[in-house]
């Protein structure tokens, strides 16, 4: 699920009843807790996910283009085929567009459905995927709800996490949060911050190489690393202990802003102990992503974050429709 | 895809250009325009759709409860994997919310979202699926959209019908139109016929009797057996003569009405000219639906309604996003 910026009209309670509808409603345990569902199919599993980016919610069309909005809303929901360490096979996309005021000339030569269904192609189409089909619909709001369908042959839940495993996270925190803040404040960012928000690279070739190197359990970073850390920690029924000063934070983010900031579309995986950062290069080597070693699992609960050995209150995150 | 009911805002020319976009982004040809994206994975062959249904295009608060928009909503979208022969393994479900106005009083103790994830799993169940996963957002009106995932062993597509099949219709058509009419005036309406709006059955397990049965092309009639009956026609390459007298119409409701009608979700289908009335009892007796022999296919392209001989004008249907 992609988490709902601050402008989000929040539901609180109502949308934690919801939650329990969603896993009263005969899945299997485990599936809707987690970032896809799987199903046993022949010799595979497919993986499967949906995300829906509403305009006012997800994003604002001031601060995007329609290309943009069309890749952001896709690599949220590839994101969480990454996390499970699945490899997409395609996307089927419901499209929502407004009556477009004053005719075709409004905005010039740019077809919004078109637009954001080529920033959708051109996302699915970087990490060797397809859209396979869609729906149209007449909204109020531009709309773009991207169900993800993808194949895993090692799984990795965000329940598999034990005391001893070292804890990793791909790429630079902080990015999206300072895109954010500058789009909202209407202030001019420069484009690589930008695209941290924009254009974020869903980590498909990052999970499957967490996967297949025997990662414990793996999340992404849509509500940002204090609390998806928690979400794995609470999943796993283990602590996580954090270094902040590990941390790879943006250019001028500072680390407990950098665990703040929501969509980053980056991995949190925990992987045995005996992983070591030599290791680690081999994906930063192949071109992909860099990958820290941030802290450890310890036996307990939550998350300890701590900065030059002393602990340090946790942020409160992103929320999840958090009143 | 779903039919807008005719309250809809139209976007005429848009939606056919968005058409063409999905169409260019490279996707194999021929699935965009079927019932389902057929994807092989391994021995298994998955049909993949999605469904989109929006309060004020899809339906209204007034006419439904907030279950049967649900069951409605899941209904449109597996009806796209019965008029492939396929069977379903599961849904996504983005759902919608619009703020409660008051409190949670509002309407008494009806919990819109919960009512329709009820209502989906409820149809989800009665052919043997399940609820996946899903995603929720604050919206301004009601959303359902439903991504249906199956497999299927033998896929009719639209484009298989020869010159020589017999052209066949599962059930009885006219009861959605008429239940919609009632709807729209404020007029009472029996149970069963509203059933047949508010609540429509799957017609999974006669499309996969249909598929093994030689089907040679299959569409569901959720734009009104006229207009459907054009769709496979020009998929096919042939024509389609259909004879008005043979059309098992609802309870007062007149053949013209009951090929306009839409939302029926029947299956309109092609078999080999061998396909007999008798072995056509077969699907009935097993207590699934009538199966009913209206016509043939000849060689030429469209559809040619008669009545007792004579050439009956087509009535324009439910054209998709026409102005």
């Amino acid at each position: 699920m992609t988490p709902h910026l601050p402008m989000a009209g929040r539901g609180g309670g109502e949308f934690d009843q919801l939650r329990a509808i969603f896993e009263r409603l005969g899945a299997a345990a485990g599936d809707l807790g987690d970032d896809c569902a799987l199903v046993p199919l022949g010799d595979a599993t497919l993986a499967l996910s949906i995300d829906a980016s509403l305009e006012g919610v997800h994003f604002r069309t001031e601060w995007l283009s329609f290309e943009e909005i069309g890749w952001r809303a896709a690599g949220a929901a590839l994101s969480d085929l990454a996390a499970e360490g699945a490899e997409p096979v395609g996307v089927l996309v419901s499209l929502g567009l407004p009556a477009r005021k004053g005719g075709s000339g409004e905005r010039g030569a740019v077809e919004p459905g078109a637009e954001i269904m080529a920033g959708v192609g051109a996302c699915v189409a970087s990490v060797g995927a397809k859209v396979l089909g869609g729906d149209l619909v007449r909204s109020e709001r531009y709309l773009v709800d991207v169900a993800v369908i993808g194949t895993v042959t090692r799984p990795v839940r965000r329940r598999g996490a034990r005391p001893g495993d070292g804890v990793w996270v791909t790429g630079v925190l902080g990015g999206a949060a300072r895109a954010l803040a500058a789009l909202r404040d209407g202030r001019s960012i420069d484009q690589e911050t930008r695209a941290r928000f924009a254009r974020a690279t869903p980590r498909i070739a990052a999970g499957t190489w967490l996967a297949a190197r025997g990662a414990t359990a793996m999340i992404d970073i849509s509500d940002g690393l204090a609390a998806d850390a928690a979400h794995l920690a609470a999943a796993s029924g283990v602590a996580l202990e954090i270094d902040l000063e590990r941390v790879p934070c943006w250019p001028e983010v500072d680390p407990l802003a950098a665990v703040a900031s929501g969509e980053e579309y980056e991995l949190l995986v925990t992987l045995p102990a005996a992983f070591t950062q030599a290791e680690a290069q081999g994906l930063a080597q192949s071109g992909e992503v860099r990958l820290t070693r941030i802290g450890a699992c310890v036996a307990g609960a939550g998350v300890r974050l701590s900065a030059h050995g002393r602990v340090v209150p946790a942020p409160a995150g992103w929320d999840h429709f958090a009143p």
